[in-house]
């Protein structure tokens, strides 16, 4: 299917073709919890810095995958690219997260935004994932990635991270359709991005709905799956001969997964807090699933990373379309050693799950 | 029933018995968004020493029905002052929310804990109680109110808030022998203190179990939803000749709707990220519903807070078992007028949904 990959397990298992054992990445795998990635994080001086050095991006982009038995990397960027792009500003303040310099509060804000180029503003993401796929050689697949409309636009309007999400639910509810004239310009902007990123080398894409969970159900319908479904719809699903699977992680979102899953999408994040038994039972063969195992326990010891990776992979079951990853990030507390026994648990104890 | 009540439709409604309109109480109805609460407040000198002198927790209680149209009073306390009384140490530090002295790491630490005990420890809360009871004169009746114990051993584990969880739930899968000795002496106190403040007046009362969404499926059944089983099993249900009902608010637990149902309790607290009309339709007849406005809302406009609450009607539908709330409690940014704007519009709509 993908001649240039000496391993597409990653791949296949997404398009739910038959493989021999169960492939693993984890999200944040490129983070603080490994002390070459603090090195590097700290010679660049910022964050940001980080972010829009290609071969800094690429150098810890491939850090993990030297560690441990990956499956797949994962582009090292920042889901606000986008709206720094669009000339918000965006930095980091120490012990506080993501902050924009400008905030979108009107329909002439959103007017105001400016065009975030793939071949321009934005080419520093296009050159890290050009430069990470070369570096790669075709060992493992590279996953693009992207931040959902409707995450983008929660940090846009509040100006950073947010516990109630005041500012952007009370223009969801007040006024409405400023908050459609800006998902929509983000959702037009993520398919630009992907698609650019698809054409640098990326091999798969992942948009993160990190703030779908903070919506009422039928506000999450309205303001962000109606935009996930037309990102979906926009994105190249094959290049250069590959098919380009598309994977949907909104975490919180449980109660959405049928809805998620009728996107179009190939697969679908799973946060912890459902059993992948469940989540299948109700996605039934339309799509992969990709979790799910509680980050926390990776703060716990072997013994019980071991057994919790048994029960994930029991609770999968038998037959391909599984991604093994943590139901959310990895915090930079865990002890890499860790990390050794997930992935190894993972190679170890998954291939039973692929016999007939 | 009561024939203490001069308004008893919020008794009414978690029974499941006929009323003519839906009653409303609001979590956190007394709280920072008051401006007489504040000064209240400010005259205490910190957070403890309103909750331990009972006339200021009696004032403070009484304050928001004084200038609502409320259906309820609930107890002003702080779910933390079990943990406290067992001898840890609360304390409140500006900006970072609640923090102990002691943290509770071992089997020895538990062995360690102190009684709580509700006539000498706990006394101020039960005087507060009583006093409240007094003070209300039969108007509405008066909500007493515990932290669930998965949800207090989460801040004596952790010694404060937390976002990861990280240190209770190497707890639960490492050392999970100590994790119920824990947890099950906490729904004995819990048993015990919500049973001291039924004697001493309290007419309802409601367990907050605010972290249990943070835990993967059978975890939340195994640590949390066993000693909410233990605790309704242990409350008197009725005392001095009326009903006492049982409500459970389980945030970010939607998931397991139909198992909190099963506990016995009478109603259950919902947020507002699944629709009154799907909890009904999943839990039927056997418990009321509590809720679900997305408490955002209330810092939009009065005509989407109006709006809002008709939807919110028109989602449970007909009939009795519907306690209006928001799914949350009610931010400090809210403008009281709005809350004038909420009550009054639940008054004004809800009526037609009781009507054969």
């Amino acid at each position: 299917m993908n001649t240039t990959l000496k391993n597409d397990t990653y791949i296949k298992a997404l398009l739910r073709q038959p493989i021999d054992r169960t492939p693993i990445w984890v999200m944040r795998q490129a983070g603080r919890y490994l002390p070459e990635y603090r090195q590097i994080r700290s010679e660049a001086g910022s964050f940001m810095n980080l972010c829009t050095n290609p071969e800094l991006a690429c150098e810890v982009t491939l850090q993990p995958l030297r560690r441990f038995s990956l499956d797949a990397a994962i582009l090292f960027s920042d889901i606000l690219t986008i709206p720094d792009a669009m000339g918000l500003g965006l930095h980091f303040v120490e012990g506080e997260g993501p902050k924009f310099q400008s905030v979108v509060r009107s329909a002439a804000d959103v007017e105001q935004l400016k065009h975030p180029d793939p071949s321009s503003s934005l080419a520093y993401v296009m050159d890290a994932v050009a430069l990470i796929r070369k570096q790669l050689n075709g060992d493992v697949p590279l996953i693009g990635f992207s931040g959902s409309p409707w995450t983008l636009a929660t940090y846009m309007v509040e100006g950073g991270s947010s516990k109630t999400f005041a500012k952007i639910k009370n223009m969801i509810y007040s006024e409405p359709q400023t908050a459609h004239l800006l998902l929509d310009k983000l959702a037009d902007a993520v398919i630009e991005y992907l698609n650019a990123q698809i054409e640098s080398g990326a091999q798969a894409v992942q948009i993160f709905d990190t703030w779908g969970g903070a919506l009422a159900p039928d506000m999450f319908r309205e303001f962000s799956l109606r935009y996930l479904e037309k990102i979906v719809a926009g994105l190249h699903r094959s290049y250069a001969g590959a098919t380009i699977p598309v994977v949907l992680f909104c975490k919180g979102c449980n109660a959405h997964l049928e809805a998620i899953a009728d996107t179009g999408c190939d697969g679908l994040g799973v946060d912890w807090t459902i059993t992948l038994a469940e989540a299948r039972t109700r996605v039934g063969d339309r799509v992969a699933l990709q979790g799910n195992l509680d980050p926390a326990i990776m703060l716990t010891n072997p013994a019980v990373i071991e057994q919790q990776v048994r029960v994930t992979l029991a609770s999968y079951g038998k037959g391909t379309g599984h991604v093994f990853n943590l139901g959310h990030g990895i915090t930079p507390e865990v002890d890499p050693a860790h990390m050794t026994v997930l992935a190894d648990s993972v190679r170890q104890y998954s291939a039973p799950w692929h016999t007939d």
